[in-house]
């Protein structure tokens, strides 16, 4: 609803999706943007009926993303859409992201970036040179408590840190719903389409993100183990990891979609020299620091002692919870604030993802492997 | 975004104001309503700043209701709001609510729904006399295991309801803020705004709607005892009470505003012959079911075993917290079924602010008397 | 197992009793006493069969108190029981403490102290003109964070107090068990072995008493209701009271039996004008203490910043859980220290005892008029 | 108290020590054992010091094991000692448990069980040919929750077991407090007394034992991350590890001692196929199990539907606390009636030590080579 709202394309996110709704409320919550155009599935009726449902006008309703472009291009500045959402499976993000960057829109990008490092670099090569934005949907990093953990961390209130620790843990995939005509389930379990991770990629990036991002550190060493723990799936459902870190700190990383009866249980704990923070997302308004010395203390969301960087990714009071949707739209009004100009909000983006792809590939060659460790490649993250 | 959005007017809610944001916000949230004219403050340079924030086309933000609605009801059908959210201070609640439905808008008002039972029965009339729908921000029923809890109650799973126990701890008037400028605590302790309860209609009234509206009894009688900790504040800061259901049930009801270092605490917890219900608004998304003879079950927004009722509450899958603004969301998105016409979803209105002002009264009455209990009029609740 | 272990009688506590084993482990665990002498049941063999699987020396084991005080009386000063632990119903406690105490016997009593505010002052009475210790047992104010609660209040850490918060819920009376020979269920419901209150005198008590030790404020006035909600009950299962405190405070109370699929849920919640504290029995290694303006601090048994006072209450390192027999233990080491003479440990004994007994009778009379309070008499409280 | 109590001698455990006492406390609470000799300190003083405090008799409180076990062994059957509790550093528990046994006298032994496979095989050996009982100080196998998870797993409850995650986390040792005189931190992080491991001997070896006696599976390849954070500590003070069991599940398994501001956090995690449990010692009453397809379930101690295998180890009603030392007694209770010969309760013996030998060697090895793997010797687990 504000002034001059954002306009919003996207692609995937049609009837049956979730996440291409989520993305939606996302952009909706604090009238930023305005969606205005959408190639919402390959089957041209059900992109229709998404797009009327949504009450888009029908004109910019398409049943590809190449006309899509074409169209949406030719439009008037002050009516063509500014930035491109891709919320399809994994295979598409790079073709369509290359694309959409080339023809001089934003985008906002699903996880994991790529199949690989290979074709992550060339999505960023090609924001470098559309000079458009590029963001990445690493939801968890725009919940206003981790970006508490993460000031805290940085400007050294734990002393240095020694352990990282995060997990990821779901059920949905205890069953072998994959093969059982389960959407979801059926493109993440498939090579083609989820690239070389399954878990890994889906859930796994997540969680190495985080750690990543609010520990500040980088992971130079991987040992980990693969499992595909329901027969036939053909690809991973379950990681562990040991991580060492630049800087001596050790790690480990849990991430399983066979953990039957969980939900989205994303955790994550850090200890340093001095104390440790704990931050779990299914009760992401409470971030618990430890102390060497003095007792527990409980960080809420709009309760005292926060940094001015986390006060402006709230929206309501002390006690009244913010969730998943607020913590995706931090991330859309950041990227909003970017194009405007104005913004020094950060979002996750060719770097981050980059660094996941990296993660993805050691992985999976040090799980195939006899060797204790892979390195990951430092790459350029900033 | 959704086609044939509905058009939002407010009233109030402008600079610094709290709770118009969270109306914007959850009406935004599912696209069922577009935010299209305001009299944001009695202000003109603050209502017009407000309403360039927010993208409004100038002439449609307004210096005062008497225009906006003259100038609203002269639009064409198409273009004109359809629904009013009022969202001033509670002695403006009456006048205003009556002169838009008088002139053919829906209401969206902020609670307590008036100054007095008569004040809310004259708005219950305008809202039969005009055949429009008004809708009460009794927010926390819209959280989608607030209604499960409801479900499960109605259907008996608990057996009779036995004990009622509901409490609402906030800490931020444990100063005199009021004195100090402080325009959220100043008006809301200020009888001729606030009207005869100060705590106690703020958000007793929220513990007392959610107590009947979730155990479906009613309170026949109540013995209160109103306090004022913090010297010079005007009306009460601190409520307690013994309440008597019809049937038998025995309750309690705790609401204060002195509760130094207490956040948001509104939780509610039932128990019948077989077992209780609990749940708190801090952690929304569970409700805990205990049981004289197996194990307490734990039930998830999104997790199995839920109603349908619940299901169709919530947005997003197990394990991604949905808070305020998405219950608050719910209710906009009722009102929106309602005046398109196909709704079947409750939201609450004139006979929960009606029972809440008959509460307050009861309250005061009795607290200022000698006597046990005092009686509520049982009135026209359906 | 410690030296001069003291010698402890046990009056009550026979097979199938439960208090009676848990003060048994309770003054094992620190090997300040012996157990050497037992009238454990009116039932002859009853009590045989429990002193033998006690290890008791047979000429130790009594079929009355009468023979008890008798014999034990007449032992050598090195072999006769220093004190009795009176483990009944209620109505047994003053004869059978007045008869101890007036023989020379310490008396660890459970609770309620008596049948009524005069039979405790007799207990007082003859506690005084003995010169000997009487010891009630109020198991949960010998919790180390009870202490440390109580320490920090009186210290002023919270200001001034303003709400007092307790509740006790338990479920297993939630059917008519009383009835069908449930042992435990059937005295605690008999008028005639209970006393006035049932949940009022077994459960409300310690509630109340809590209050009043944490807080170090006494009530002035009680409103309340009492309900007897299973059909045939003789008396209550279930209180509610407002409670008015001397300076100002005001509280609620709630104890239930009724509350289907409670266990133990003892909980206290105190608010002054700088924060609050919160302790729950089922969780008793925690204490969580709410700032106005800092945030909330999570104290743990052994952890840093804790009072001395709390400190020698404990046994092991933080983080290894103790329990109820660990409080219970801890009052009587401190009974065992002042009858040793050097004790400056506190635990709960007349003034406590006849603060409950008047609590009752108030909450009796209260709940039997139209009158809003009734006072409870100050008493002689230290 | 009990009846013919079994007689305890204790090596260790003088003043100052902690855990000591915690033996004594457990032997004490259920009667079942009386302490009546010790070799408390190669001190004679402070051996003599502890003694008189615990009210020994002098003539049996000894300046070595050797004394002990000779003038022991010439006592009167109905005199002398039973068992032999060893709390000593380490590279103490081999010889003293071996001498022990010899002589006749079983062993209630600390953990880990020795300095290698070989010492503890040798135990083994020991045991076998005296007919004497060895029980392991594997604590938090005796937590009657621990029992329940069990046997849910063994009865199939969770179907094929797939996760298994088991963390200790502590935080005591973050600083170098080993060089200052800290006498617990000495001696556990030097490799004369402590043996190959620092962490992982201490409190790896917990987190093993127990992931292995609750699953119900052997571990059968580990790959290891052994840290020292704290500059000039001899061992590790960190261990992360990746299991695989028998049978294709997988595992983590992480121990810290400088988990800063963590205080005992043991807590053991099972996936299978249908749920999974949860349990965490700092809340030892309570045992989460979740389920695919059904709400998560609250076990608590005391409450309904527990196996009658955990029943037998509680002591009390359901929501009265039993902690760390309850647990703990479970092992001496246990002890007690194999002794007696009527027993069929479990407890932690030769067996288990074993496999902590082998897993802490396994660890070692792994941790200094290049591989990824390291078998476990399978050895002979009952």
């Amino acid at each position: 609803m504000a002034r001059h709202a954002l306009r919003l394309g996207m692609v995937g996110g049609g009837e049956g999706a979730f996440i291409g709704a989520v993305h939606r409320m996302a952009a909706a919550l604090d009238g930023d943007w305005r969606l205005v155009a959408g190639a919402f599935s390959t089957d041209e009726g059900r992109s229709a009926r998404t797009g009327e449902a949504l009450g888009l006008d029908p004109r910019r309703v398409y049943a590809s993303i190449a006309a899509m472009i074409a169209r949406e291009r030719a439009l008037p500045a002050g009516e063509r859409m500014d930035a491109l959402a891709i919320v399809t499976p994994n295979h598409l993000h790079a073709p369509m992201a290359i694309a959409a960057l080339d023809a001089g829109f934003h985008v906002f990008c699903e996880k994991p970036m790529a199949m690989s490092v290979a074709e992550a670099q060339a999505i960023g090569e090609a924001a470098g040179r559309s000079g458009c934005r590029f963001a990445l949907a690493f939801t968890y990093s725009g919940y206003p408590l981790v970006e508490e953990a993460r000031v805290r961390i940085a400007r050294g209130d734990l002393g240095a840190i020694r352990l990282v620790q995060v997990e990821y843990l779901q059920g949905w995939l205890s069953l072998p719903i994959d093969g059982d005509g389960n959407k979801q389930a059926e493109w993440r379990t498939d090579p083609a389409r989820a690239g070389p991770g399954g878990c890994l990629g889906d859930i796994g990036t997540h969680a190495f993100q985080l750690a990543e991002h609010v520990s500040g550190l980088r992971v130079e060493a991987v040992s980990a183990d693969l499992a595909t723990h329901v027969p036939g799936r053909r690809l991973d459902d379950d990681v562990g990891a040991l991580l060492r870190f630049a800087g001596g700190a050790r790690g480990l990383l849990k991430a399983s979609q066979v953990a039957a009866g969980e939900e989205n249980g994303l955790k994550l704990r850090i200890h340093g020299e001095r104390g440790g923070i704990e931050w779990a997302q299914m009760e992401p308004n409470t971030l618990i620091l430890r102390w060497l010395d003095r007792p527990t203390e409980i960080l809420r969301a709009g309760g005292p002692e926060l940094d001015v960087c986390t006060m402006r990714l709230l929206r309501t009071p002390s006690g009244h919870p913010e969730g998943y949707v607020e913590a995706f739209a931090n991330l859309y009004r950041a990227l909003a604030a970017a194009i405007r100009g104005g913004g020094d909000r950060w979002f996750p983006g060719v770097a981050d993802g980059l660094r996941t792809m990296r993660f993805i590939e050691a992985v999976v060659a040090n799980a195939a492997s006899d060797r204790k460790w892979t390195r990951i490649d430092p790459g350029e993250k900033e």
